[in-house]
């Protein structure tokens, strides 16, 4: 049983791979397509028009790489001054939200040695504070769809969670947008490029090509207009944190619940030969209010039970499978020898139907 | 109770973005005080540079803007050919892993877009990839660790979690300062800033002030630095995400946690008056090997027997006092008005310590 959950898991992490590298090919494949013709054109105009300087103003070689490092140092510069307190606040930002445009890096040691230990915390924190305040907007959307659908008069009050990441992936497009928008208005890039600069921020690949607060010293002049960026930042992360939190992080668990599943299976193996006395206990079953949760509790539970019934003792990797068994291990709990089978049977099948239930409805959610 | 947990969610999120607020106005009081000075001499040296240089060659100012404008767009194409496919795969590395160095940038329309669909699929499946890897990873070190301790003759064979976060914590450290000798050997950077390089780049940060495979045409020329640097990301950020996964992943779900319990009290609140009826299940309860999943799972299995035991209905949102409880909620199943209170009892009590000590066990794992 081990042996083929943990091959289950290799096997899922190996297609992984397979399909993240496939991916990476085709996506080489495709950006080599589209960009190289363009490069070789840029390429060939940009060094024509260097050459025309070069010989317009009859500089030599070695000054004119002594003047292009000189440019390329004074970039930052030139885009106003990056470290007074809220160039500093941004820089911060970008660092623990790993956006890391790059628009300006420290450049002394201690700023490196600094920004290294401040990352080691920082993003942690960032990354458990954003999924947190994202999982509580999910909540706040679930809470509000409940009282539409009270408002509609709707018979079932249960909000499909489909619908919920429909709002958030609503959300996200608005947020891109309307950030696009703004960014257009401030930085005049158009909105294509707006468009592009807002997304690779809020995926926090942050490119650093198109950086917002880098015209007519934004950072110190402009404080309404830090503010809004700042925010923007802050809300769209937030925003895109709940949806990775509705669509990401059960896939991040996968192989650890398997792990969950494969020690609960093994201790309960081990406990094999338990022998079960005694009489009958009976109780109304019918848990119909239950929930996911409740479910996957009332599966364990059975799992953890039938360690005291090796009478019917039947194991499945497949969750389905389970819900199915827990029908014949709680039979094994309410039925002994003694003559109250029946009632124990209808009891226990009873609770294995609606074990059955909850499995549907939690699909259904 | 749901407003309570509620209430404990909220708390949790408030402190969490207080902290990060806080974290945020620290880092950049101090990325000031590290950098400011700096920053101000620097810029009056390299204008003062290019004054001389315009002076030298009597640029005029909107010449010098032009050229300045033409060495800032040079600056990739001065670093060899970006595009090409070994250049397409390295942005695509970038964009998927949210590096995001900004060494070369799209820039055709078409690639702009190309590349913010690549990225809304790419990220997820990389995340995934790279979690389901490094979840693997640590399930190898815990099997490593348990073979040593075998080969040590050790009796406790169980490898405390703390021991393999140590293993993936000094793993980082060697993936960084490896990586860092050898991005000094090929780029001649200095150890420092190579090591700064490697910890910019496995944070995904990626400001991209350095970027490997940018001198001498590297990208075409030399195949085995190619080689070398995309397997120092990769291999990197699985140990990175190994770690994370130990460390990160739990708290990203902490509030849907609270979630799920809360629903499970509800669930249960609402079953608040269901009697409990017959004679009593002797089991042998020493479970002995059971594990931290099943330790979950019995504290799971004892609420949801206790929907079945109003008669010490006590309701804990605080894990250990749950713990604690199962004690009592237990003997409410083995306990009953008929004459085998003691037998029950013990039994029961039994079965309480096994808990605490599954309750313990996992603290110390």
């Amino acid at each position: 049983m081990k042996s083929k959950i943990m091959k289950r898991q290799n096997v899922r992490t190996l297609s992984l791979i397979v399909c993240t590298f496939t991916y990476l090919l085709v996506g080489a494949a495709l950006f080599d397509a589209l960009e190289s013709r363009y490069e070789v054109e840029r390429r060939a105009d940009l060094l024509e028009d260097e050459m025309m300087f070069r010989n317009k103003y009859n500089m030599t070689p070695t000054d004119f790489e002594i003047l292009r490092k000189n440019v390329e140092r004074t970039v930052p510069y030139y885009s106003g001054i990056q470290w007074k307190f809220s160039g500093s606040f941004y820089f911060a930002l970008t660092v623990v939200t790993v956006i890391g445009y790059g628009h300006s890096t420290p450049q002394t040691v201690g700023g490196k040695i600094f920004c290294m230990f401040y990352a080691v915390a920082g993003i942690p924190l960032c990354i458990i504070m954003f999924q947190s305040v994202g999982e509580r907007l999910n909540v706040f959307i679930t809470y509000t769809l409940k009282k539409i659908r009270k408002c509609l008069k709707l018979r079932n009050r249960t909000v499909p969670e489909t619908h919920v990441i429909l709002v958030t992936m609503n959300l996200s497009t608005l947020v891109l947008t309307s950030g696009a928008l703004m960014f257009d208005h401030y930085e005049h890039w158009g909105f294509l490029d707006s468009l592009y600069y807002c997304f690779i921020t809020l995926t926090t690949i942050g490119f650093g090509d198109y950086v917002a607060l880098q015209k007519d010293d934004a950072l110190q002049e402009k404080l309404h207009y830090v503010v809004f960026s700042l925010i923007f930042i802050l809300f769209g992360l937030t925003v895109i944190s709940a949806a990775m939190n509705l669509l990401v992080l059960r896939f991040l668990t996968m192989n650890t619940e398997d792990e969950r599943r494969d020690e609960l299976e093994a201790a309960a193996a081990a406990q094999n030969a338990i022998h079960l006395d005694g009489d009958v206990i009976t109780s109304n079953g019918n848990v119909h209010v239950v929930s996911n949760a409740q479910e996957r509790a009332a599966v364990e539970y059975s799992e953890v039970i039938s360690v005291c019934s090796c009478s019917c003792y039947k194991w499945s990797s497949n969750r389905g499978k389970e819900v199915q068994n827990n029908r014949r291990r709680n039979q094994s709990i309410f039925t002994t020898t003694s003559g109250k089978n029946n009632y124990g049977r209808d009891d226990s099948s009873e609770e294995g139907d609606s074990f059955l239930q909850y499995h549907s409805k939690r699909n259904s959610l």
